[in-house]
C-alpha cells in the first residue's frame, strides 16, 4: 500500500466532507492550460503520485479515478501501485470518460473542483453533457490548499526583456498588429506564452519554459498587461509605462472591471476569468438540485470565445527569429556531436554509465553554450527496451547502466537567447541488430520523405504527414504520435496552431514556420528509434501552377550511419544524406577541437 | 446575340410576372440531387445553353447570372456568348455567392423556384442568409412548364432486377441490415442509386447512371418502394410483394401520409418532400413582407436530418461485386487494347479522323463486350491542347481533327452487368516532346504511389491524396481536381462516401471499396495527361501495430511506354510497372486476335 498518497487522499476527503462535496475534479490543468505545470499547481501529482504531463483525476467519498492517455499506460500503472486509485486507459474501448463515469456512478450531488483550473471550453462541455443530470459545480481551492500541507508557493520569478536583437520585432508593432486585428471587443489573452511572445518578456515561473504568470487585456486604446507584484524590475515598469503599457496586478485583475465584456481563447481561459470575479458559483451556495444544477457563467456573457490571433502570428517566424535559430541550432548541434565523440571514448569502456548520468553529461556541454538558458524539456535518455515507452523521463533512480548491445535514444532541447531547440537521434551501442538497422532505415527514409517535400500553399500538415509513414507502413510498421510540432522561438518547445500528423488540423504549413520532424518505431520489450529534426517551412517557386513551398533542416548533428542499410535507400535520399552531412561538418567542425573534428568528419562521411 | 436563349428567357421573364416574382432560382438539380440529369430536369441547358453539370442559375425582371466553377469557365464563356448571362466563377476572390448577389442586387421580392429540385440542405443554408432581409422564396414549377415549351417528360423507362449472381446479395439481406441500422425514425431514402442498390433493381431513367426515378421508405416493419406507374413489369411486381414490399406511386407518395415524421439525408431530399405535401409555400400566398419571409419548412419537423446509412454500405463491395467487378473491368481492358491496336494502326494514316470519331470507335468496340449496357459517362476524347480542359466533353460539331503531334487524352468507362468501370489512357500521336515525356512520368509516379500504398486501418483518403501528387509538387506542378471518386457496382461511376483528394474527408478507406485513382497534369494552351486505374482496397496484414489495408489495380490497360522517362523511375516504380503490364498482357490476351495480340505483347514488354 503507498502510505503517502492515500493519506493526501484521506485529508482531501475530509475537506471535502466540509463543504459537502461528494466528489473532488482534478482537471490537471495550470490557470493557463500550460503544457509543463509549476510545482503549485502539481496536484495530481500531489495527490496520486503520478507524474506523467496528461492527467484528470475524480477523488469521490470512497474512490479514485484517474485519467491518462496511451503514452503513459506503463507509467500509471506503475505509480498508482498501491495508491487504490484506478487508472483509466483514455480512448480504449468501453474506457468511459470522466462524464460518463460520473453518470454511472453517482446518482447525484456536488462535484468540487479549482474552478481557476478548468478552461473554459471544458467547462462547456461539463455543462453539455451533465446540464440535465443532478450534479451541481462549486468552486474550492481550498480543499486543495488545506488538505495539501507545505503546497509550494505560486512561482514569481524575475520577468526580463528578450532584446529586438533576438526576436526582430517591438512589442509595438506587435501590439499594433493584434489591436487592428481586433473585433470590436477587447481581447483577453491568457495563454503564457503568447503574453511572453507579445511583450518581447521572458521569465522563468515554469521549468523548461521561459515564462511567467500573466494575463494580458488588448483593447483598442489600452493594453494592460497583469503580473505578479515585484516581478518586473524597476527599469522595465517605466519603460513598458512610457510605451503605454498599464501593468495590472496578476492576482487581483482589478484593471478587468474597466471592461463590461471581452473576448478570449476558451481553450486557455479558466472559468473564473469569466468576467471579473464574475463566478456566483461557491461552496454551499444552497442552489437546490434539479435541472439546472450547473451554473451557467456562459449566461453572464462577459467573455466570448475567440480563438486567439496571436498563435498564428506568434508561428510565423520573422527573419531575426530564423537567423537566431540558425545560431541557437549550430550551438546545439555542437553540443550534440560533443556528446556522440563524449559517447564514442567512454561508453563502451570499462566503467559503466547510467542513463542518467548520460542526461547529466549532455547537459553540461549544452550548458558550456553561449546565452544557453536551460533545457527546453526534461531530456529523454533510453537505452534498449526503455526507447519502447515513448515518454520516459528517465531519473536518478529509474536510470539503467548502459551495458551491451543495444540501441540508445536521446531526444532533448535547449532554451538559448537566440531560440529553441528540439532533437532526437538513436545510436547503436555494440553491434545493431538486422532488425534495428532495418527500423532505423525505414524511420530515417520517412523523416527525409518530409524534409524534401514540396507542396503548394495552403497544405495542412496531416495532408503531408503521409510522408514521414509511408516507408514504415509499407513493412506493416507504425508509430502513436504525431510527426510534427511547432516550436516557439525562445519560448515553449511545443506550440501551435499548425501540426504535422493523421489528425485533421486545417491549419495551413506557411512559410516561416518551424515545426518538428520526428517519425520513430518503437518495439516493446525490444527498442525505441526516433530522429527528430526542426524544419522551417519557406517559399520554393511560384508559377502558373501556384505558390509552393518546401522545407529547410535546421537541426546540425549527424545521423548515426551505422544503423542505415544503404541498400533500402533511393538515390535521392542517399544524396539528402550525403549533402546534410556536409553541411554538418562544414557548420559544426570549427567550433571543435582537433580530436572532435576527426571524430565528426568519420561520421559526417560518405555512407 | 443569342436569339434562342433570349426568347426563352423572354418566356420565363412573362411567366415570373404572372405569380408576381422578382427573380427565379435554378438549383440545377432534379429532385434527387443526381449527378446527371434527366432530360426533363436539364432546364438550365434549356434557359441558358449551357451544359456543364455543374450550374446553379439566377433571374432576375432585366438579368441572368449563372454560377459554375473552374472546370467549367472557358466552356461557360463561349456557351454563354450572346445570351446577355452574366458568368460567375465559383470560388474565385470577389465572386458573389447566389446569396450575397441577391443581397447585393435585390432589395426585396419574392423568389420563385422549383421547390421539388431545391435539396433541403441547400434550404437551409439559403434560410440562414436570407431569413432576416426582405425576401420570399415561393414555389412555381409551373414557370418552367408554362415558359418550356415542349419540355421533356419525366422518363419512366422500364425497372430490371439484377440477379443475386450478379450483385452478390438478396434485398432481403440488405433491407434487413438497414433496419437494424433504424434510429427510431422511419427513414426515407431518396438518392436514386442507393434505392437501385438496396432493392437490387436498376434502370434507365438517367443516362449514364442505370438508375430509375424512385423514393423509398424503410421502417422496423414496413418497406415502400415508391416508384412511376408501369415501369416494374407484371412478373417483379408480385415478386417484391411476395417479399413484403409495398408498392407506391412516385408522383404522389399517398402511403406517406401514414407516417407522422421520417428522417431523410437532406443532401438528396428536396423541400418538397419535407413530411407529406407538407409545404405552405405557394405563389401569392399573401405573406407580408418582413422579417420572417422565408417559410420555414422545418418548423414542420416532418424530416430530420439523418446521413443515409445506404452509401457507407452500398461502398463496400461484396465478394461476388467484386469478382464481377474483375471480369467488366478485363472487358473494357479488351475493348480499350482493341482501340489502342485500331489507333496504332489508323490514326497516323492518309485518312485523318477526328475527335468524335474515336469515340465512336471505342463506344463500338465496348459495345462488343457481352453484358455492356451503355457508358458510364459521357467519353472525353481530347487532342492536344483540348485535353487541358478538364471536363470537355467533345461532340460532333467542336471536334478537332487528330492531325500531326500531341497527346491524346481519353477518359471513359463503362456499364457492365457485372460492375461499372472508369479508365483514363493518354497516348502520344506523332513524336512526343521532352516535357510531355517529363509530364507524363510525374503523373505516373503519383499513380503508382497511390496504387502501391499500405496504410492502417482508419486512413481517410485525404491523408493518402499527396502520394499521388508529391512527384508533381517537387518540379512545381498540381493538378486541381481530386485523385480519386467511389466507382458503384453496375451504378454510378461517382459515388461516395471515400475520396481520395486535398479536402477534408474524414471517410477512411475501408476492404472492399472501389476507387479512382487518376492524377493528372493539364498545360493550357499545350496539352492534358491524366492517368487513370480503379483501385481495390484490401485487408493486408494484421501485427502487433494494427492492421493493414492495401490497393489492388482492377483496372487492365497497359500504360504508354513511348512516354515513359525510365531514368525517373524508381527501381520499385519500374517493378510496379512490369508486373502490370504483365498482368495485362496475361488476362487480356487470350480476348485478342493474333494481330492484336502481338500488339499487346509489344506495348506490354519492359521498358
Amino acid at each position: 500500500m503507498n502510505k503517502l498518497i492515500t493519506e493526501r487522499l484521506a485529508a482531501l476527503r475530509k475537506e471535502m466532507a466540509k463543504i459537502n462535496a461528494d466528489a473532488f475534479y482534478f482537471s490537471g490543468k495550470d490557470p493557463h492550460a500550460s503544457e509543463y505545470l509549476a510545482d503549485h499547481w502539481k496536484t495530481i501529482p500531489y495527490f496520486s503520485g503520478f507524474t506523467g504531463s496528461a492527467a484528470t483525476m475524480l477523488v469521490t467519498k470512497n474512490s479514485a479515478t484517474l485519467w491518462t492517455d496511451s503514452r503513459y499506460f506503463i507509467q500509471a500503472t506503475e505509480q498508482l501501485e498501491g495508491t487504490g486509485i484506478d487508472l483509466m486507459r483514455l480512448r480504449v474501448e468501453g474506457t468511459p470518460t470522466h462524464t460518463e463515469w460520473i453518470l454511472n456512478n453517482l446518482n447525484e450531488g456536488q462535484i468540487a473542483t479549482d474552478l481557476s483550473c478548468l478552461m473554459l471550453d471544458e467547462y462547456e462541455d461539463l455543462s453539455d453533457e451533465l446540464m440535465l443530470e443532478p450534479f451541481r459545480i462549486i468552486d474550492s481551492e481550498k480543499c486543495i490548499n488545506n488538505a495539501w500541507t507545505n503546497r509550494p508557493a505560486i512561482a514569481a520569478n524575475n520577468i526580463f526583456e528578450l532584446e529586438e536583437k533576438h526576436c526582430g520585432q517591438s512589442r509595438k508593432e506587435k501590439i499594433s498588429i493584434v489591436k487592428e486585428q481586433l473585433d470590436d471587443e477587447p481581447l483577453l489573452i491568457t495563454a503564457l506564452d503568447e503574453i511572453a511572445w507579445l511583450f518581447n518578456l521572458r521569465g522563468s515561473d515554469i521549468e523548461y519554459n521561459p515564462v511567467f504568470f500573466a494575463y494580458a487585456l488588448i483593447d483598442t486604446d489600452r493594453t494592460i498587461l497583469f503580473v505578479q507584484d515585484g516581478c518586473l524590475s524597476t527599469d522595465l515598469v517605466p519603460k513598458l509605462k512610457s510605451e503605454g503599457i498599464e501593468i495590472g496586478n496578476y492576482h487581483s485583475r482589478d484593471k478587468l472591471k474597466d471592461f463590461m465584456s471581452f473576448q478570449a481563447d476558451f481553450s486557455s481561459t479558466n472559468v473564473s476569468l469569466n468576467g471579473y470575479n464574475m463566478i456566483q458559483i461557491k461552496a454551499n451556495t444552497g442552489f437546490p438540485p434539479g435541472e439546472h444544477i450547473f451554473v451557467d457563467p456562459f449566461e453572464t456573457n462577459v467573455v466570448e470565445h475567440q480563438a486567439s490571433p496571436i498563435k498564428a502570428l506568434k508561428a510565423v517566424k520573422n527573419q531575426t527569429e530564423i537567423e537566431n535559430t540558425r545560431k541557437a541550432m549550430l550551438k546545439d548541434g555542437v553540443a550534440m556531436v560533443k556528446f556522440l565523440h563524449w559517447l564514442d571514448n567512454n561508453i563502451e569502456g570499462e566503467r559503466v554509465y547510467g542513463e542518467y548520468e548520460l542526461v547529466e553529461k549532455l547537459n553540461s556541454l549544452r550548458a558550456e553554450q553561449e546565452n544557453f538558458i536551460g533545457n527546453s524539456f526534461y531530456p529523454i535518455m533510453s537505452f534498449r527496451a526503455n526507447g519502447a515507452i515513448v515518454h520516459r523521463a528517465v531519473t536518478k533512480e529509474t536510470a539503467e547502466p548502459i551495458e551491451g548491445n543495444g540501441l540508445l535514444l536521446f531526444d532533448s532541447g535547449g532554451q538559448y537567447l537566440e531560440g529553441t531547440t528540439d532533437i532526437t537521434r538513436t545510436i547503436p551501442i555494440g553491434t545493431p541488430t538486422a532488425e534495428e538497422i532495418t527500423d532505423f532505415t525505414l524511420v530515417l527514409k520517412g523523416m527525409i520523405g518530409l524534409s524534401t517535400v514540396r507542396f503548394p500553399e495552403g497544405t495542412p500538415g496531416c495532408n503531408l504527414d503521409v510522408l514521414a509513414r509511408q516507408a514504415l507502413w509499407q513493412y506493416g510498421l507504425n508509430y502513436g504520435h504525431g510527426t510534427g510540432h511547432g516550436i516557439g522561438f525562445f519560448l515553449n518547445v511545443h506550440e501551435g496552431p499548425q501540426s504535422i500528423r493523421q489528425d485533421y488540423n486545417p491549419v495551413p504549413m506557411n512559410a516561416g514556420m518551424i515545426t518538428s520532424n520526428e517519425p520513430g518505431i518503437y518495439r516493446e520489450g525490444k527498442h525505441g528509434i526516433r530522429i527528430e529534426n526542426a524544419i522551417l517551412c519557406k517559399e520554393w517557386e511560384s508559377n502558373e501552377f501556384g505558390k509552393f513551398l518546401e522545407f529547410e533542416t535546421m537541426t546540425l548533428c549527424p545521423i548515426d550511419k551505422r544503423l542505415v542499410d544503404k541498400s533500402m535507400l533511393t538515390k535521392e535520399e542517399l544524396e539528402w544524406l550525403k549533402n546534410y552531412h556536409e553541411l554538418c561538418y562544414n557548420k559544426i567542425s570549427e567550433h571543435l577541437s582537433d580530436e572532435e573534428k576527426v571524430f565528426l568528419k568519420e561520421i559526417c562521411s560518405e555512407l
